[in-house]
């Protein structure tokens, strides 16, 4: 799968108006900054005593009973844990002794997490062996910063901030795509303490896995079976059927929707597809790069609108690269929240931790016509 | 699948000394207390005005994007959310005005939900139609009290108490197999708040599902698949694996065996396998019920010495029928736990959540270890 990435990458130049700056952290870790027209990054040294990087100690273990690579990453047990305010390692640090971002500000910055379940580069294709089989955890995982201000949210960004990191999500992809040994691509949010955040200042991540994802083979197996039995793409039918129907459709322009899907898992569940088929964020026109922002600002505002507080989330944009394997995949992000009302949360238990049989309590049309009316 | 289960029914006669009492609750629910023996169960009539029963309201919906079916169970929103301890309805009501259990006392007692994600009884098999597909959300959920003591645990039974739920699990497993529309019986447990349970008195649950659920189809696959390549029994295979290894294994007798698996995905997880291949628990000779429950309770015991509070966790029987579809499937328990620390608990986040790509902050070998001194 080499080829198509590398193409693609070769199209950077003139698919992104403005290359990132770039630094290193103390420890070798490379750091990116991408910046608002006019803005200048202005990174400055990282003082910082930091121990020197590990080599890769993580490990892919294979679930013989599943078939799915399980990441086994024991370093990560000491990451930083709800660090106060005042140290918060994502906020810029002028003095190049505080943070991650040695630098008096930034509009949006990426760079490698230093508790990395993934890291180092690979071989191309994983191989599983006999026995208990296993690999190491190459691979990458990255920090991307949505803003310098601490108490922001990614639903809080002007419009122009928001594409930036949409275009920051682009240079990446492209980048890690790629690499050898990298299958797989996730940008993705976690916001709020309950589903886990450990740092609250507004970032997401970026992981580029080795292997594809189950969730991922699970949905290019079913639409390699949809084109076989209708000669159709599966999530065009998918969003097509959506539209036609129109009871959980909830935002749409010309160029992008959102909607909630008709077998939602989650009692508050986004899915957000571009209106043509696109395997991925590069691959977006710049009209399309707009509405992506304005249709994911829109939604994640209506989710903060439902409760008095902010609504904890997760985000996960699918992506697919141009490869026979993965020809049917179709970009979209999938939004979910683990809250299912102002005083209760969703909790995975047995059916859905054990048996992966998802119950949800309320109906995704109830849901809808509520994300409908927080417009 | 029919001809199976019901032979199963009819050899109940032999296979239980004692069967249970069966009592009706005042919406016409069932209700079958199991006894300790000398212990006569001496139910009184339910005199609550209960509402009548609803027919089945929850729906199953068929996600195409992973071809896995999600339970719609709207009604589930208004279930009773962490009654004050004076209100408790699975602790005894003597006067058939305050409980779900009317009677002045019980040893396990076992009823329908009043609450059921799944009820009603449904065709043998799902379809997937063309479209948005979908099918109402026949089945059956049952509460399971292991005991009368509203601040105890399982791990806290003896062990022929112990042994008297592993009866009534045999015994419900037995009765809902052989039902029409069943494909799956699944006994669990779900303890602590921290995986969001709502009534603390000491109680697990019996799901009939009227499909198999994504994780045992998966598992089923990869068995099938182990045995076309190696001629063996996946199961088999790998509980040998461990034995040999035996740097995961924590507890073992001549009939069960207890171990952290090679790629455990969760802080804590421990699998129990009976050395003898069966498909479920009604399959078990007698020395091997006693020893299932003997190793059970070591097993839950250890997880209790882990830290200064009841570890929260899942407890999962993964049961299969004797049928050609589920021919390679070996009964065991998955016990899992969200705790990675005494402080912080594991979130599945988008990594988990929308990949389902698992990352575990701890080597296996270091949990069997621990668990191992914590006999």
């Amino acid at each position: 799968m080499h080829g198509v990435p590398r193409r693609r990458r070769c199209r950077l130049g003139f698919q992104f108006v403005t290359a990132p700056t770039r630094a290193k952290l103390a420890d070798g870790r490379e750091l990116l900054f991408f910046s608002l027209p006019g803005h200048t990054p202005s990174p400055v040294a990282d003082r910082r005593p930091l121990p020197p990087r590990q080599p890769c100690q993580s490990q892919l273990r294979f679930d013989r009973t599943t078939g799915q690579w399980v990441i086994i990453a024991a370093l990560r047990q000491d990451r930083t844990y709800k660090p106060p305010p005042d140290q918060c390692p994502l906020c810029p640090g002028p003095t190049g002794m505080t943070s991650e971002v040695p630098a008096p500000d930034y509009d949006v910055v990426v760079f490698e997490n230093r508790f990395p379940s993934l890291s180092g580069e690979g071989e191309s294709a994983l191989r599983v062996s006999e026995g208990f089989a296993s690999a190491p955890g190459h691979g990458r995982c990255e920090v991307i910063c949505f803003s310098s201000n601490h108490t922001g949210s990614f639903a809080d960004l002007e419009p122009a901030h928001a594409r930036l990191v949409v275009d920051a999500w682009r240079q990446r992809t492209a980048d890690l795509m790629a690499r050898p040994g990298i299958e797989q691509v996730f940008c993705f949010e976690n916001r709020g303490e309950e589903i886990g955040v450990t740092l609250s200042h507004p970032h997401g991540q970026i992981y580029g896995y080795p292997y594809l994802t189950p969730r991922t083979s699970a949905m290019l197996g079913q639409a390699d079976e949809h084109r076989k039995l209708n000669g159709s793409n599966l999530f065009a039918d998918l969003l097509a059927w959506e539209l036609a129907d129109g009871s959980r459709v909830i935002a749409r322009t010309d160029l992008f929707t959102a909607f909630v899907p008709f077998a939602a898992r989650w009692p508050v569940e986004v899915h957000i597809y571009p209106n043509r088929f696109v395997h991925n964020v590069v691959e977006l026109e710049p009209g399309e790069l707009d509405d992506f922002a304005q249709v994911y600002l829109d939604v994640l505002r209506r989710f903060d609108r439902m409760y008095s507080a902010p609504l904890p989330y997760m985000s996960a944009l699918h992506q697919f690269a141009d490869t026979d394997a993965q020809r049917e995949g179709y970009f979209h992000v999938e939004l979910m929240s683990i809250r299912r009302s102002a005083v209760a949360l969703k909790y995975l238990a047995a059916s859905e931790s054990a048996m992966d049989a998802f119950i949800s309590d309320v109906t995704p049309e109830d849901v809808a016509q509520r994300l409908r009316e927080l417009a």
